[in-house]
């Protein structure tokens, strides 16, 4: 047997701590896999005190993280601190320099600096592995990387923020509403004392970020994600949704256009039956379509410590092994730079809701500004049994229509003085079907 | 860049011509993912003449596949000849012998021979891979190999024929019964002449002993799977099954238990809702549950020219980037022995359905046999409108029981003169519910 693989793992969170518990308990286990065992050596974390519940036996405690970076007896370090910047981002780069291999769950160091990075790896021909940052337990990074490195992908759809899909199930399921729903969520620990990052879409585009740049070739592009939160759903959108045979859930979509890619995050109406429509609770999925392999869809728990720290030790095991490849696929200099579709994207069909004054001749007005739009209506419910103010809720189901013409109905309608505050336009998707 | 990887590719049917196409359509790219050229040098099949619509460019043709296992300019012998003798087995010995590595389609042989292959893999240092001998573009090899090697498996549950599976969709969406979808499976080219291998259970059999030895630790013990096939489930099943809730589906599962693997391929009533139930057409899926990552569920092509293809090609991808592992995960010699579990598996509730007399006291006589049993009933279903014989269908769902019981069950069944020839026993299972 070879050398043991001797590591440094930055951050003692519950992601680390669970790394620490697998090294101890399937220690052979992973040896006979890997070839060679893999040691810690050497750990950092802000709070030494803190009871953690783990042993970390004879490795040593640093105080500061960036000395694993240029330890000579460390050989891969594992950054599970978190941030796009400071330490975190000090850490990975100093540690690439070094020509010590890494190991990250930081999906917003990925997003945002994940090419330079990833020079600096083929720099010193190291590896930066990244498996834990998006969708937790489940192997999107290895699939796309390596399972499926012979297609050309056409789209990536996911379910990628377990918050905001409890969030959403528990909507469902309950019939409460969002504010009600995410402070439960906080107190059960499945949503941050901040959920902005999560419920506000931004950690959904992180992750899609990265998986586009995998899937069509190109630098990640954060940037050009255009991103929707679930802040603007009601329980009553759930539950006119699942009149009309569909779920709501946040997806993040990543497409190829003309002459870009297309990223965006938002909530979205999936048709019942569909593979994504029956991802619940804080699973998350991808289905990925590629040109050889059609769909494929992966489901698994996208966070936590057991799924979290399982993607970190595959990521361990490959550099074990000696599997040594570029981080996004094909060497940097192969990839293209970034280039956003034009706006708009395919035509959809879109469910729209707002309030309108209930009055003899609005409904005209709001179907005349609908049709002014070109945007032609499959179905209107109304309900007279809600709201006390004149005001009734009035729920419209589109045909299939350019967003464009969604646009200018929008602006129509804000027009109209028996449209109530700004109408929700959520899109129709398909849901990956089969 | 390094020198390119020489392969020999052994069989030129639809997966072969697939591999064939995709190496030379992404030759570029997969050149830069994999940081050498991938060249065929070399190709075999039985009939040189035949028209494929591939251009093997300045590989040469080999009418003796054996002699790409022993061909100098050979780095890797690519086997897509099918079955567990013959031709087949002898290439990939002689290749694995000859210090080559192997990637192979066949499914029969690595059920069979795997554990032989792998020992001989491992003394010569190279690669045997087989992504593509287990549900096609799924890539459930590479899942359980690397991405989940820090778990412990605690269960596998697939749906590994897509034969089976498009032939019970066909039967559950039309109505019609088992004998005439597969005459049009045939026709369509999604069931074999000699339907046997795929309705009988046996190639679903093949894929899970594969599965269960990487997720256990154990040596493939094919033997050991309880085979059933889906040749007796009739149209009124799937109907009875829909109405209580549940699909019929062609299920393979493996699971650990007292000092064993439980093995068992059999038709199974799997609850609408549930990840595998939604599995419809030539659809496969995988659900694994793991100690650490929970469930995780992939599901995608399971057959075909360009999902086997894409598996194959990325074995290949692997072993031009120099990943070399143990073929089980880790080195034969840490494989446990093959151990069956004792007989009778977990507690299971039961669909059963037969024909009986209708006359005043059988479905007393019929209710006392299965109390008898300890076998307590949840729902007794008798048609009255089908047959006329005087025998008409009943229909049992029970409450969880051993299986045992229901085999006491049966024996007393049999017995009575008011039941017709031999009850159909499907066990219900809960499709791996999240």
């Amino acid at each position: 047997m070879t050398k043991p693989l001797r590591i440094g793992v930055a951050g003692l969170g519950t992601v680390g701590v669970g790394v620490v518990k697998i090294l101890a308990a399937r220690r052979e286990f992973l040896a006979a896999a890997a070839g060679r065992s893999i040691d810690i050596v050497a750990v950092s974390a802000r709070n030494k005190a803190k009871a953690r519940g783990i042993d970390i036996g004879s490795a040593r405690w640093e105080d500061d993280a960036l000395k694993l970076a240029t330890a000579d007896d460390i050989d891969v370090v594992v950054e599970l601190i978190g941030g796009a910047e400071g330490v975190a981002r000090a850490l990975v780069e100093t540690a690439l320099a070094n020509g010590k291999h890494v190991v990250t769950a930081n999906k917003a160091l990925i997003a945002h600096h994940g090419i330079a990075l990833a020079k600096l790896a083929e720099n010193k021909g190291v590896a930066l592995n990244y498996e834990a940052a998006v969708a937790g337990g489940i192997p999107i990074i290895k699939a796309l990387r390596e399972g499926l490195a012979a297609n050309e992908i056409e789209s990536v759809t996911g379910i990628l923020n377990g918050t905001c899909n409890y969030i959403l199930t528990e909507m469902e399921t309950t019939g409460r509403d969002f504010a009600d729903v995410l402070k439960d969520a906080q107190a059960l620990g499945y949503a941050e004392a901040d959920p902005s990052f999560d419920v506000g879409g931004i950690d959904a585009a992180h992750k899609l970020a990265i998986l586009a740049s995998l899937a069509f070739g190109r630098e990640v592009d954060f940037g050009s994600v255009n991103i929707e939160g679930i802040e603007k759903i009601t329980a009553a959108d759930i539950k006119f949704a699942k009149e009309f045979g569909y779920k709501i859930k946040l997806l993040a979509i990543a497409t190829k256009s003309d002459g870009g890619v297309e990223q965006r995050v938002h909530p979205a109406l999936v048709a019942e039956g569909s593979p994504l429509a029956a991802v619940s609770g804080v699973f998350n999925a991808v289905a990925v379509r590629g040109d050889r392999v059609g769909l494929l869809v992966l489901e698994g728990r996208g966070a936590g410590e057991g799924p979290t720290a399982s993607a970190v030790l595959s990521d361990l095991v490959d550099i074990a092994r000696g599997l040594v490849m570029p981080p996004f696929i094909v060497p940097t200099s192969h990839l293209k730079a970034p280039a956003k579709a034009a706006e708009g994207g395919p035509e959809s069909a879109y469910y729209l809701r707002f309030n309108a004054v209930d009055r003899a001749g609005s409904m005209a007005e709001i179907t005349r500004a609908l049709a002014n739009a070109s945007v032609s209506i499959e179905r209107i419910v109304q309900r007279g049994d809600e709201g006390d103010t004149g005001r009734k809720p009035v729920v419209f189901v589109t045909h299939k229509t350019q967003e464009s013409s969604m646009r200018q109905a929008l602006a129509h309608l804000l027009k109209l003085v028996d449209v109530a505050g700004t109408p929700l336009v959520i899109r129709i998707e398909d849901g990956e079907s089969r």
